[in-house]
């Protein structure tokens, strides 16, 4: 299969599966958008990120030479077996879901002529929705591809050259890894954003004037606060034991430095290694 | 006295004082810098934050109508009594520093001639130095003002306009109330930024895949991790109890979280409420 003849289907038409359709027009033959709402698809329609688009799954998936699964985890998992019902032997599955471990599961129960492929593409904003779609949301970005039962050596180039074909670099990753590294990447700093805002809120309650004083520091670090919630919590609810233990971690690492509070030399060893290691990372 | 005739002297030429400078000078008669170090005058003096610059906060203070300190906390509490020494009657003190307790506790036992308000300016930026001095830091940002037993109407009043003539806007309150606030909004956050980094270089420790995929969530919630450690070490020396309790705060935060990770209801109502106050904070 090459990619600028192949006829893609996008499921889910928010941030993610707009932008992917965005980048992906003009390199393959057709884009062709898959979205309950009517609203949802009209805009995606305006803002060119598809060039047909349809309420019904199974009806794209039947003609789609590739079918990217674009909605929240848990939706994903149930759309996996919907679009194989019509998907056609040799039409590869991917999807673009946050957590991999369910979704390669599902795709691993798939009829053994289909092929499926899991994805993650390391970018996002903290607001979805198809008006945020931008043709350059994943340029640069590591794209996790991770295998399934079904993905063959060809199903893994196509993927890869999708990935490469929007801008990102394609990172080939067991499913367990992947889960739990974004599970301390990723959604542990999501559950810290949300705890300090609600920490902060409770001291609010007592005395407003906290929310006075909160400057741009405190709105950084609660950015993730604001992520979509149903996105959000499909991802907590399938990667939950990786979360549990990403958050032991912190938890420990929060209680080392609370004992080295009146101790100025260690806490400033703890700081500067802190200091050091985030710039390292981003330098 | 009024600020248009006033000279002032700046102790500290890093993002705080160089800032200040810049943005008082035309404003009062003159502003003159201290710094230890000679070639961070010169660049004050060449980035135009300065109208003459000294090594020397005696010899400054001797003349100047107010003096602002503007070092890390535990030297300015360190410069108050040095200021004194050579401060006429009715000279204005004030400072910056982001802790106020043990500021105002030096600053209650100056002779009863002098005058002296605690300032904290509600801004600033994780990295500092008079490289990254700007007139328009302190532009719409709350600047606190703690008064002290040598804080006079009149003393009040001449901080005030000082804090309204680099654009910031003055907040009268008490050093206690000021302390526990920003250790919530501001200390608690630079702590869970420098304990999620280092729980992330733990987690990569054991598989450096998880440094490969982290991203803009993970870049911003760490944004505070990169503070300077002098500046940041002297805040907490300064200001543990109500750290310790920011932090016991948290803690059960993030008990509670872990305990509703399998219960998607209560989970879901967690979030929505974590998003809401996000948004009705920085809408």
């Amino acid at each position: 299969m090459r990619l600028n003849e192949a006829t893609i289907a996008i499921s889910g038409l928010g941030l993610m599966g707009g932008s992917l359709g965005m980048a992906l027009r003009g390199k393959c033959r057709q884009v062709v958008g898959v979205a309950r709402r009517a609203e949802v698809r009209e805009q995606a329609q305006r803002l060119g990120a598809t060039d047909i688009a349809t309420c019904d799954l199974k009806e794209a998936a039947a003609y789609a030479d590739i079918v990217v699964l674009a909605t929240p985890v848990r939706h994903i998992i149930e759309s996996i077996s919907v679009a194989a019902e019509t998907m056609r032997t040799g039409t590869l599955l991917i999807d673009v879901g946050s957590t991999k471990r369910q979704i390669v599961g599902a795709m691993n129960l798939l009829p053994e002529q289909l092929l499926a492929v899991g994805g993650h593409p390391m970018c996002g904003k903290e607001t979805g929705g198809i008006e945020g779609a931008d043709s350059e949301l994943f340029s640069g970005a590591r794209f996790v591809l991770t295998p399934t039962l079904r993905t063959t050596e060809e199903a893994l180039r196509v993927a890869s050259e999708l990935a490469e074909a929007v801008g990102a670099r394609p990172l080939v990753l067991d499913a367990e890894r992947h889960d739990r590294a974004v599970a301390m990447v990723s959604h542990l700093p999501y559950l810290l954003s949300a705890s300090l805002i609600r920490t902060e809120e409770k001291a609010s309650a007592q005395d407003e004037v906290a929310s006075l004083l909160a400057a741009g520091g405190f709105r950084d670090t609660t950015r993730l606060a604001v992520s979509q919630v149903d996105m959000m919590l499909d991802i907590l609810m399938t990667n939950r034991d990786a979360v549990e233990a990403a958050l032991d971690t912190l938890e420990q690492q929060l209680a080392s430095v609370k004992e080295i509070l009146a101790q100025p030399d260690a806490l400033r060893s703890w700081m500067v290694q802190a200091q050091s290691r985030k710039m390292e990372l981003f330098n």
